[in-house]
């Protein structure tokens, strides 16, 4: 009998079965069409003898070992809700479907009850790191009851990826716990892939870089603070050369980016709970804005081009490089703290005591932002986990002091010259808003009572509403 | 037998129904409580022959001339759900349910469909104002059948404020329309109001200038292009004295904002239909961290206050309020461009045809973003409703092109010297996205094909999906 059964044979599904069957768990395997079915089974070498390739979902349900763990990983929504459906049908009290899709987290919790009254557990499960952290060890957020996390709990800590020997799969919370943490790794991702284009186009346009001497300095930036795998593959991307020109192979790519919908979901959370989350919503407008190419190109000749080179401004190379490298560490601190403030106050929110340095350990190896960076968050939320902003407490506190001042040369210089900077502007706009005693709030206050009575607070007193001498209230 | 019925006599409530009896309707008005209704009759002077005061709805339903037109106006949410109930139990086909509160669209589109399926005709109806619109006219933006509409349009019309003549009362399309153009309208003013509070952020810290002075600026800004209600009130509000002090009363007022949830509306839909409204996003932002005041001082103490003060870099101080006034007036080209793509994307999602010229044209009177501006935006929708974007026609292209300059020193002098400009910068980075014919996207997208095989596009291979030579795909 098999010890774990997985619906659903696309990219990430195959990996994900690949990946136990090499841990030595036997999987039985179901696609909806047979052909995809029989042919993961003619490709998978030694690791067939582990797979049990099922023509239905009866099958499926006879193959494996009650109670059942069932993982689904098909498209994320309504293919989910009927896949589940039926697969419940075969399924007996005590079992445990798993969606280890890409869901909403809003889609997961509804899940949870639906199949509870069936009397079945309901695991909403994120898997981060793509294709090959499915396949070698992805990063693995969990949301759902710890009596049914514990009965599947081994086979994922032994699927996912380890930092220095720990496994990066953990239960961080109840219903869709785990899918909203998926969500926000996402949100980052978007976040910190949109100032890496920000900092390439500085280079690119501002100061003429080639692709090669970027990838350089992105390469050297990875021994640095930046270490992590976004920059280490921005090195790699850079550094290819394209096999039928001969020339880099990013200039051969149209500057068109898609998204799945995950960035533009951690942004409606963040705007739902009314925590800010600038950076990320900076990110996801850049990857709208870059889809209207036609657009952009008729525009560039409406408005003519910017100047974009920056010249001298940033001095020499050497220093040019520094001042972009501490510039994106200070927007990363903005967009980090943005992010986990969004999972505190979702916790808070929702009751779901989310442990925010597991989140961060987890995250620390196997997903697409793991990084050096994550293993100091982590530290920071194991030793308190309540502090209310990654950028107050150390070591992030003194990295902000020390690099905020190259954040604001590089926005200053590439909003002169017209290079759009909007992740790392708003990182900058967000950092100085919270940093600043005495907001402008006073006056948005005092327009609030006059034209709509709403009322404001007087400094002398504290406590009551008070009203500006316009108004009749 | 009374014209009109209407329930809920809060504030916006009682001004509607005064509203209406002074144009010569009359009301039957009922409240939850009596005394309310009483004390609301009791004050109404001379109108009080137009009101019939009701005791229970059953009373208002008798009061009102069949087929009867029935105006709630209660608190958003449950509350119109269960009045809604338990008036439609008093009413008879053919009547008509009006919503005149701020509603979420996504609400009304199920009102007008449960209400339908009892024979009774849905209104959402959004009304902008305040107090004293509601009272004198405001703008009305109605959504839902144009048979029931036509049935009341004379009452809004009349109520309505005029623009040289012309009412600002329409229906903008149907179910949820009406209200989802208010709450465009409320992301916009939101846009508009932060500009304007970064504007005085940097009059006051970085320029040192006093309330009084400010005014002043304010006040001639008001005979130029910027010339709006919310100018208007802006100048007003930092001339005025505080009776207590004597000194200026923005300066006692406690600087925190607050909001209630439109604006955080316009940026959920505008994330939902992909469409790119950065500076409204950035001005919920602010008011959320204007909301942290603790913080905030505990964060100024932590990193220090930044410089601010600007200095001779603007120029004279003429120099510098003439480049101030270009900068907002960018940034709210930006804006308004931002918002009305919203209703263009809404419009073609839903199936709705909103008539974007008459939107701009019932916004030029009644409603809190009144001005100048909104009728050169009427004047351009109505020459061609299928525009891309304001920023690309004239005179909003010629203007933007004259102004941009301004906005970009305005943005890189306060990010030099930590004055927050999240929605200016904001502003600009749209700006300077949408006319970038070259983005930083071609780097994204091969990062998202190296970690995700998500695959790109060559430029020399348009239609096709491409791998790096990293992919197995």
């Amino acid at each position: 009998m098999a010890d774990i059964g997985l619906v659903g044979l696309g990219v990430m599904g195959a990996n994900l079965a690949l990946n136990m069957a090499e841990k030595g768990y036997s999987v039985a395997v179901f696609n909806r069409t047979t052909e995809k079915t029989d042919a993961f089974i003619a490709n998978a070498g030694s690791l067939a003898e582990r797979l049990t390739p099922c023509k239905t979902l009866t099958e499926l349900a006879e193959a494996v070992e009650p109670p059942r763990p069932v993982v689904i990983m098909v498209k994320a929504g309504e293919a989910v809700d009927s896949q589940a459906d039926i697969l419940a049908g075969h399924l007996a009290q005590g079992d445990i479907l798993i969606d280890a899709g890409n869901a909403n987290f809003h889609d997961t919790r509804r899940r949870v009850k639906e199949f509870a009254d069936r009397g079945i557990d309901f695991l909403g499960v994120g898997v981060s790191g793509g294709e090959e952290g499915a396949r070698h060890g992805p990063s693995v957020m969990a949301g759902g009851k710890p009596e049914a996390w514990a009965r599947v709990e081994k086979i994922f800590n032994d699927i996912a990826a380890k930092f220095e020997g720990e496994s990066c799969a953990a239960l961080v919370g109840p219903e869709g716990a785990g899918h909203f943490v998926k969500t926000i790794h996402n949100g980052i991702e978007y976040a910190d892939m949109q100032m890496i284009a920000e900092i390439y186009g500085i280079m690119r346009d501002g100061l003429g870089m080639a692709p090669a001497e970027m990838a350089e300095v992105f390469d050297q930036w990875n021994n640095g603070p930046l270490k992590s795998y976004l920059i280490e593959i921005t090195a790699a991307v850079l550094g290819t050369t394209d096999p039928k020109t001969g020339g880099p192979l990013v200039d051969i790519i149209l500057d068109t980016a898609g998204q799945k919908g995950t960035g533009r979901w951690s942004v409606i959370e963040a705007q739902d709970l009314g925590s800010p989350a600038t950076v990320i919503e900076a990110a996801v407008a850049a990857r709208s804005l870059s889809s209207q190419k036609e657009q952009r190109v008729a525009d560039e000749a409406l408005f003519g081009a910017a100047p974009r080179k920056i010249g001298p401004a940033l001095g020499d190379r050497n220093s040019a490089m520094i001042i972009l490298e501490e510039a994106m560490l200070a927007g990363k601190i903005a967009a980090y703290a943005q992010g986990f403030a969004v999972m505190a106050k979702a916790s808070e929110s929702f009751g779901w005591d989310l442990p925010l340095g597991t989140v961060a350990k987890i995250w620390r190896a196997g997903c697409i932002i793991r990084s050096a960076f994550l293993d100091d968050i982590a530290s920071t939320y194991e030793a308190d986990g309540a502090i209310r902003s990654l950028m107050t407490v150390e070591p992030f506190t003194g990295m902000l002091k020390a690099t905020h001042g190259s954040l604001r040369r590089v926005c200053a210089e590439a909003s002169l010259k017209g290079v759009p900077v909007l992740a790392l502007g708003s990182a900058l706009g967000y950092f100085d808003f919270a940093r600043t005693a005495r907001s402008t709030a006073d006056l948005t206050q005092a327009q609030r009572d006059f034209f709509g009575a709403h009322g404001f607070e007087r400094l002398d007193e504290p406590g009551k509403v008070a009203h500006g001498p316009w108004s009749n209230a």
